[in-house]
């Protein structure tokens, strides 16, 4: 009844992408629009309880309802197949690198919460096991459990509680399945990034990645098997590709906090994940989106490229490339977006524009064209 | 660096027990101990917020924030491993089952979520599988999805929406790991069932279990090893033990609503999940519980008690026994809690009472006590 995943052949010559990484969207997809739609069915309970959702924030990163005249958001994501890499590595560098795998964790939730303009307030842990003993081992439960804290103490949230399982036969043994949700508020209508605002004529500024993040990871494994020195492999910074994928994903909640202190509202953000710089046409507006400066590319995710063999437009459409967030604001704020970012740590620029025109990305620089049928979220 | 799950050595005429079964909770508690300190000692971050949370909901069962004059209650637990069970019976039966798995998965959020007086206002759903040809079969993607929609609208929440990712490596394959998170509102601190009014002479009423529930499941599913026949056995009932152990989950939330609609407040209310009856003693107030009054046990729990070869102490301390969810209300309340959980469908009934003592729950009728330390939860 059950079916394994597609074991791929891969010939080392061949390009690496991601169905050849054991992921294939086109099977997930329709699953996606079929719990769209029920999921979308279910709003009516709302009312029952003088409560009702934002429609706008279907479909959208985070679920928004109205509650007693609070807007409340709330979302549930995953790390993904990341703790895989910290598990091989530590057989390298003899850290257990799941402190990062923590931040890791927490990002995929908090940044994706932010987008909608929320101040994220609490987070719940999904910690799966494959079995008790995973929970056995001290320094990496340590390291888990600080790195979790810190992640909280950077965005500000109350790590309300969890659920840690021990599930053999469902998750593999010696693994750890990671999940985080989040709760955060959007203290009033005029802070709800959901892109009714968004338009031709608005600035792209791009936050920078801090590396591979949590996107793209299987890729990045898959390409291991064609390196003679797997992780150990030595990068053009002479770091280990292992140690570099296991950097921690930006935590980017400083920056929309610091943004709204300063009283600058996006018109709309997008987190970029999966798909990569697909993901900058996330909202369903007819408009073009036009990138005319690149930022400089994380090393490690050069080297994906690279030894993977793909181009340009398999890269940005998978990976960041060091973009890994983007904020779409009014023309004359992207400047002082620019800086309220940096001011907080994190590398900014002016990225690009948004224009009239059919839904597309264009990468200018790189001659790449998205159109909107390369990428498909919603029903 | 990884470590399989102990894998016991079960000879078919010794006793089962959770350790036999592959869930060793001493390994476990540790971590949970640490991860709540950790936890706890982020708390401060949401003063930054305007936001407090309430400190007696921490270790209970839902996190409670107040949040400009609203209190926000959030969760997110798991499955477990029933699934499994659903796949060996998919081959017997010839139903996928999900439909009933979905019900159970929300089930684990929502009934723990009312605990605190929450009203559940919305579900999101985080269906991890073990690679994208998962969500490639028809039959039990529709029956997922439709599960978790009734049970959605069963409980009058809306689904905000959901991960479905892919994880070749970290979940088995063919397999899902299946978890829900929940948010909801408690319209005044009135409402609020922390315990803080708990005391002698309450009255403690049970209601009924629809079966095992999602906990006990890893001993029901080692069981299965000493039956010629495995989930195809026959129970007492004439029913298969592996349909009969795919009962859906009670959802719990209409009779708290009911509870509330009627003014009736519970001083404190217990989910009866992993560690069985000794749940009842889940608040640390220094309290006896002496239940007079058993259900019937479900025949699959009398089943696996026989078969097992495990006694009462260790039955009821392990599985639900027929009683899934405990209110400690005021005694002259008692009646009409019987009579309104009845009045929406669910089997209720006066089971005992609080008295003043050391903690510890006194199954009369059984001669089984479970002392304070036979449960510990918190740090």
């Amino acid at each position: 009844m059950s079916q394994s995943p597609a074991t791929p052949d891969v010939s080392s010559s061949a390009p690496l992408d991601y169905t050849a990484a054991g992921v294939d969207y086109s099977k997930i997809d329709p699953l996606k629009i079929l719990a769209q739609q029920a999921a979308s069915s279910t709003k009516g309970n709302l009312a029952a309880h003088g409560v009702s959702e934002i429609p706008a924030s279907r479909g959208e990163s985070a679920y928004v309802m109205e509650v007693g005249g609070q807007l409340i958001a709330s979302i549930t994501e995953c790390l993904g197949t990341k703790a895989l890499v910290a598990d091989a590595v530590r057989a390298i560098t003899g850290k257990t690198h799941y402190d990062s795998i923590a931040q890791d964790t927490i990002a995929m939730a908090v940044n994706d919460l932010i987008t909608v303009g929320a101040t994220p307030l609490s987070v719940h842990a999904y910690w799966s096991a494959g079995g008790s003993d995973w929970f056995a081992d001290e320094q990496r439960m340590r390291d888990l459990v600080a790195g979790w804290q810190k992640a909280c103490d950077v965005c500000k949230v109350s790590w309300g509680g969890g659920e840690t399982p021990a599930l053999a036969g469902v998750v593999e043994a010696g693994r750890i399945d990671l999940a985080a949700s989040s709760v955060g508020i959007i203290p009033s209508r005029d802070r709800l990034t959901l892109g009714d605002k968004l338009a031709a004529g608005d600035a792209i500024v791009f936050l920078a990645s801090s590396g591979i993040h949590a996107n793209g990871v299987s890729l990045a494994r898959k390409l291991v098997e064609r390196l003679p020195e797997g992780y150990a492999t030595k990068l053009s910074d002479g770091r280990l590709y292992g140690e570099a994928l296991l950097d921690a994903t930006a935590l980017y909640v400083p920056v929309t906090e610091a943004l709204f202190a300063a009283g600058i509202v996006p018109h709309y953000s997008a987190n970029i994940t999966g798909h990569g710089w697909r993901k900058i046409m996330r909202h369903q507006a007819e408009l073009t989106y036009r990138i005319h400066t690149l930022p400089s590319v994380p090393p490690v995710l050069s080297f994906i490229q690279e030894h993977a063999g793909i181009d340009d437009r398999e890269a940005y459409g998978s990976l960041n490339m060091g973009a890994g967030f983007a904020f779409y604001v009014a023309a004359e704020q992207a400047d002082d977006v620019v800086r309220i970012a940096q001011s907080v740590g994190v590398q900014a620029w002016v990225a690009g524009r948004v224009e009239a025109g059919p839904k597309q990305v264009v990468i200018e620089p790189l001659s790449v064209i998205y159109a909107a049928d390369d990428l498909n979220l919603r029903a």
